[in-house]
């Protein structure tokens, strides 16, 4: 498979689908995307130098607020995928991203998922560190002055 | 736990929360919030006469083309939920459905599902059997004109 | 569906098989059969009057150390299941079940579970709540007895 | 990561625990490591020349009809693990392979698991393909010589 890449659509995991990840229908349960962008995301964090900290963090957890997603065409058995994750828009509390599960070149399923970071204890918004808003909005600025080509 | 049974909000499911459905953030994993939404929506239509019909059909299946789901609480271990589905509209081929999973009366997560009849080979759109249709458009009158109170 | 309730078998819990169940091969995915396990030993547990308690508890926590299953029948789409649970044994630290699935009286999955009960930290055995240790050894003395008829 | 490779434990498979991997024990849902070990299956399959035709060939299904797994020590979040499959036995209608999962040169979890072809539609046992039972014989003889060292 391909390696992990940056591109026009963001980062880029490759993926395979197992029986794990398959349903009653023969296909990828439309679920299981939403699995893969989670990999996908977490992937372009550790890139630019956050582990699990983007989860937990001292007493801070991000938590996915808001999910809009199409489903364009289903995955199979044994497929080769490749989620993709970029940065839209990043604020002091949140990461705005727009991901997408290709086949090739064909989308299957695209979206957005908006990440707010919250206090451990009181579940409230609260600003995301420093060091992560910076290189979280230099990768939407690189996005979208398009380096690199899908 | 409550029974399954149908009100303003439309059909509701008790569901518990089992070890499987959380994550190490000690709370219920965002993405079976759409597992429970789904248990929900397939006894809705068994209340209305359509078991796994519903998913699979002759020579048709019902796919998912569309979800968008906002968090507003997270839910925990052992907890006693509830998830519920609307019909919103139904045309000829699609439903469209608003669902929710509460806990108490709190809304902790609430969407739109959009839901699809395809022809289980070409996968494209086709017009879903006709006592579905007639069963869905009836209930989302119903559910307009607030038969019950939730 | 049928009530949870107590038996020869031991406690059991009615179950729907839905999608999210289900794999490519238009059957149950063999893994979840032990997520219908652990969902009745939960219920086991609650039914003896420990909630959550019974996972995590106090700087304790109970896990899974050994499983041993086989498979005798498929399960399909919206098939009714039965999971029972039935406490073998009870020692200090851990607790031994044999657990099933069934439809109606044909047992699909059988195996036994054991169970630790460790110290959250240090992740060593350490002794249960004496309250546990006694309610599960009543229980095992029980389903010896043949309390019941399944 | 690593890459797959094949050695005394048989094949292996680098995997990443990611969030929907975990529970809220903090730890991997012990469930999980029958997913990560049908991975290392699947890939072992595949580097034999068999992709998902080991699942689904003709009329024919592979089913899992044992399992028996140890778990001594748990994997966490965003840790690095190692899933190996290694062919122990292979009869006409069935394999018999010993798995586990890894971290660095810790065993997790280890055990065994059994797999059957049967007919798709009697779910009866049947001879696998002639070349999927050779190569699985001349895996599992390989295995036994100590080819390579892990």
């Amino acid at each position: 498979m391909d390696q992990k890449r940056t591109s026009a659509v963001g980062f880029s995991l490759p993926l395979r689908v197992y029986i794990e990840d398959t349903d009653a229908g023969g296909i990828v349960f439309y679920v299981n995307y939403l699995k893969y962008m989670e990999r996908a995301r977490t992937e372009l964090m550790r890139s630019l130098g956050f582990g699990k900290e983007f989860i937990f963090n001292n007493n801070s957890m991000f938590v996915v607020q808001d999910i809009s997603l199409k489903y364009l065409q289903t995955a199979h058995l044994d497929e080769e995928l490749l989620a993709t994750a970029k940065v839209e828009d990043c604020g002091a509390a949140h990461v705005l991203l727009t991901q997408s599960v290709l086949r090739d070149k064909s989308v299957l399923a695209r979206g957005s998922i908006k990440i707010v970071c919250v206090d451990k204890v009181s579940m409230k918004p609260k600003r995301m560190p420093q060091e992560m808003y910076r290189a979280l909005v230099a990768t939407s600025l690189g996005a979208i002055k398009g380096e690199g080509q899908f």
